[in-house]
């Protein structure tokens, strides 16, 4: 008996250091039909990104010929690149069945809630602000005032939580994981996402 | 750190046959702090039927104690007795923290949901209508007449999903449990249920 209708649209937002790559990582590893959503960008490539992997890396025509065809489900320009999600790829996965999950921060989010507001909007957040400042000390990539920037910008994000359905709380990888693996296997029982099953099996 | 705050209200609905008693009684073994709904009723305990297990058996005074102090959260009269849920006992243990099941059939499911929209409402299918009739016939306790008026009530019973928020496919006991606890599990995560959390956590 076949289950699953369309695939699910999964909005995943959290503050930086939260963990989310990681969180991520492991979910990909334990799921199946689930796609991450690579954005579309008019920068240039840093050293070690690759095409196709952190990103499509389009020029600026190619990218404003897409806004022109709508065929982005959000963009915003930064520093004069363009940043972008394609609609088109997200639902040609959607209707093959396969889970689309957008790693998007707070601002691209509410875009999103706009024009779908059936996707799962899910926030990762720490266990504690202490420790969300520990991790980013603990990456040693960036100056104290970058990682002072980082919790600021953190709790700015953190106004933006009652927008979203779903709260994860990353104290541990497998735990947030567990957490956003009910999230969606929930969603597939959804009364509204088994129309077709139980429309089909008693012939209503 | 301490992640769930009230207990959720459970409502499970579900046809007759479908197997519902089996997949309660596997996700009490699996869960903890969840406690079964026992129903208070005026008729007579049939053989073997125990106080405080099957029913809480009760004189018709005392039933109508309970409806003039509005303790009942549904109640209904069915050929001379009284058949009622007790909204004070389910409080009492919601605001321990412990989830409450309630297994009821959709007319007073419709009750519940009409004072309690934040309950979760799942409802129980079988993966086929013949799946239905075929453990109907397996239990060997009715007659074919009983069996088809049960099939008659199985198809009423089914225009009520669409009021339910969720759909659990029983083909298999352990793949029903699993939905419905991941049901649970999502619900804990719904960003109204991690209020508390997140304000106490980010000091909001």
């Amino acid at each position: 008996m076949k289950k699953r209708g369309k695939g699910q649209l999964i909005v995943l937002s959290g503050p930086s250091g939260v963990g989310k790559s990681t969180v991520i990582a492991e979910l990909f590893s334990q799921r199946e039909n689930i796609y991450f959503s690579i954005s579309y960008t008019t920068r240039q490539p840093r050293v070690g990104e690759q095409n196709g992997v952190n990103y499509h890396f389009v020029t600026r025509e190619e990218f404003e010929g897409m806004i022109a065809r709508q065929e982005l489900l959000e963009h915003a320009e930064y520093v004069g690149n363009y940043y972008g999600t394609s609609q088109k790829v997200i639902d040609e996965k959607l209707e093959a069945g396969i889970d689309v999950l957008l790693d998007i921060e707070v601002k691209g989010a509410a875009k999103v809630r706009a024009r779908r507001p059936d996707a799962l909007f899910i926030f990762v957040i720490p266990p504690s602000f202490e420790e969300l400042s520990r991790r980013l000390h603990a990456r040693n990539t960036d100056s104290e005032d970058v990682i002072q920037g980082r919790l600021e910008k953190a709790r700015e994000e953190f106004s933006q939580i009652p927008n979203y359905d779903y709260l994860v709380i990353n104290d541990k990888v497998s735990n947030a994981v567990e957490e956003i693996s009910a999230i969606l296997k929930a969603s597939e029982c959804k009364v509204a996402n088994r129309e077709t099953i139980y429309k089909g099996v008693f012939a209503l």
